[in-house]
């Protein structure tokens, strides 16, 4: 199979797995025993969360707490950063902070999304208006997951601080982590990541946290990660994802232009009389969405499946909708919106399958417009 | 080693790890990817939830919410259920309800906790007595995970829905499922599970709930286990668990028959000048709760590490506490708590092993005593 949906997950790294196995096999002590073989696992995790921190974060600044997901960690932002007033976030959300966001109406808190450019970034101006002294958390997507549009949450979290220092600022990192170059600054309070769309495995993340703020805990029982999301370590997930985070930052640099180049490769091969192109160049090169109009994605992409390539149509999350609510909100009428193909790489990735996932797309889309 | 710290954790089980393992390798794919890999794994979770669900369910009366473990299925249960009133448990409770509960407190719920038992069960008329009209939950755990007193949840949840029947009754089965014979009644509104301490992986559990129960949802996204816990699914940590409970539950019976003669075989190994006995003989098979009453378990445990022999002090989850909270509610004294030593087994568990550790712990307490 060549397989392009790595923005929905990714195979696991051997590599990052054979290193971690011993937390399967001899190494399975409950990590809180204190007894040797418990003292070894804390050990590793105390490596694994001090690897992982330093990769985007300055330790001595930020600290980290490991969770279930990127949804977790999304869903403990917003509930513990949104405390009061309300809380404003963007119209290109992950469903795990647009629903949670959603949700604080239901606890009194204010919900405010701010409208997209038609790239996907959020309109920064129109961010910043939706802010005032009542505001309690602001949210803001890194790297779009439907579009790879990139915001600078950098300037976005400066200009929030500006206008009200007492506000939080979040940002969803999950398509950012391990793809693009990313530092966390001192305005950022909160940064969600995921292990499976990096080569870990699903069900582990991480909820980076500036040192000194105050979080409520997500989970309440036997004090693990801080007190703040008690349960017993999921071990194997996290030292397989650590490992693997460390692969991807020991050449981030290089994958991300050569996944550039390929990516324009990829949009050369397509038939642009059939697709139009939704990414813009300066985005993540990880993700390239395109719609072949007046199809259904949903149907090339079966066709694709059946021809041994593997695409998607946007969030696999939110794939039960027909349309994307992103890509509505970044203005695409119905026809495009029933077209979307999201192709999305991996460093893994060559020049030779995407030149074929070319020619399969354009050889599925005249076979479904034959047939229309 | 010996490993008798397995209500800590066990050691994932290798034929369930070995079944499992084409979801790290062949069958990666996210299980709501639209396509035929998508729609495999996802069909595979399905397998899962009913196998899992069946073990101890009418799957016409019950279903399943994966979650990433014990915690997180009694804070589901904890924080979902007590909506309002007070909330009635146990002074025997794992931290992940006794902690859940507390802090109910801030949201404005009154925590009630029964006493216990000198075995560890809950004193029932006193539970009971707690309950009244203004009751929302009442969580009481079904295998006391420190003494193995096993709690007659199905009794109990009769008389707190006969006193108040809108309140809904939860237990903590942790230690219960996969162990003793356990069949959900009716009664019974809400039941967490764990996979780790069965053979499955660390980050991995569930959350039974009676059918048309309407609760909260604990995790707010993309919409994955009916809406009540969304988050890319943990396809292999669940994979593990259902095979791993497969296992338990085809030989629960004998192993239980086995492993409670191994128990008192064990118990007949130790000095009886030196070590007091805190677990019931009717308690579960699996868990020998002992103290050398006057030395420190904590030292105890790690001389028989050093030895080759892995117990434990209690729960692994409070082990950075002095004391044990729920022993100290059974009423011992200082001088029992203090030499906590808890001896937990697994269906892997031998006669050979039970013999040898009972000798180490012996000579271990003896030249500790000589120390003195």
């Amino acid at each position: 199979m060549i397989y392009l949906d790595n923005a929905a997950t990714t195979a696991p790294d051997r590599e990052a797995l054979a290193r971690a196995e011993t937390f399967l096999s001899e190494n399975y002590y409950n990590p809180s025993a204190i007894y040797g073989g418990g003292f070894s696992v804390h050990t590793a995790l105390k490596e694994a969360r001090e690897g992982l921190l330093s990769r985007i974060a300055d330790p001595a600044k930020f600290e980290l707490i490991f969770t279930s997901g990127g949804t977790e960690s999304d869903d403990h932002a917003v509930f513990s950063g949104a405390r009061r007033g309300n809380a404003v976030t963007t119209k290109g959300e992950h469903a795990a902070v647009f629903e949670s966001v959603t949700e604080l109406k239901n606890r009194g808190i204010e919900p405010r999304f701010a409208p997209l450019l038609p790239d996907g970034r959020v309109d920064g101006g129109a961010l910043i208006d939706l802010v005032d002294e009542k505001t309690s958390l602001v949210s803001v997507v890194h790297v779009n997951n439907e579009t790879g549009a990139v915001n600078d949450i950098f300037a976005l979290a400066r200009a929030v601080k500006q206008k009200n220092p007492r506000a939080l600022f979040h940002s969803d990192g999950v398509q950012a982590f391990g793809k693009i170059p990313v530092r966390l600054s001192g305005d950022i309070d909160l940064y969600s990541v995921s292990a499976h769309k990096i080569g870990g495995l699903k069900g582990t993340g991480a909820l980076f946290k500036r040192k000194n703020l105050q979080i409520a805990p997500f989970l309440y029982g036997g004090g693990q990660e801080g007190g703040m999301r008690s349960g017993t370590e999921n071990v194997f997930g996290i030292m397989v994802f650590a490992f693997a985070a460390e692969k991807k930052f020991a050449s981030l640099k290089e994958d991300g232009e050569r996944i550039a180049r390929l990516r324009e490769m990829l949009w050369e091969g397509l038939d642009h009389g059939i697709f139009t192109r939704l990414s813009p160049e300066n985005g993540s090169p990880y993700i390239l969405s395109t719609s072949a109009s007046g199809m259904r994605g949903e149907v090339l992409v079966r066709m694709l499946w059946e021809r041994g390539v593997v695409a998607g149509t946007g969030s696999a999350c939110s794939s039960r909708k027909r349309y994307s609510r992103v890509l509505a909100a970044c203005g695409y009428g119905e026809d495009v919106l029933d077209g979307v193909l999201r192709w999305s790489f991996s460093p893994a990735t060559t020049k030779e399958e995407v030149i074929e996932a070319a020619k399969h797309a354009n050889e599925a889309a005249s076979s479904f417009k034959d047939k229309l």
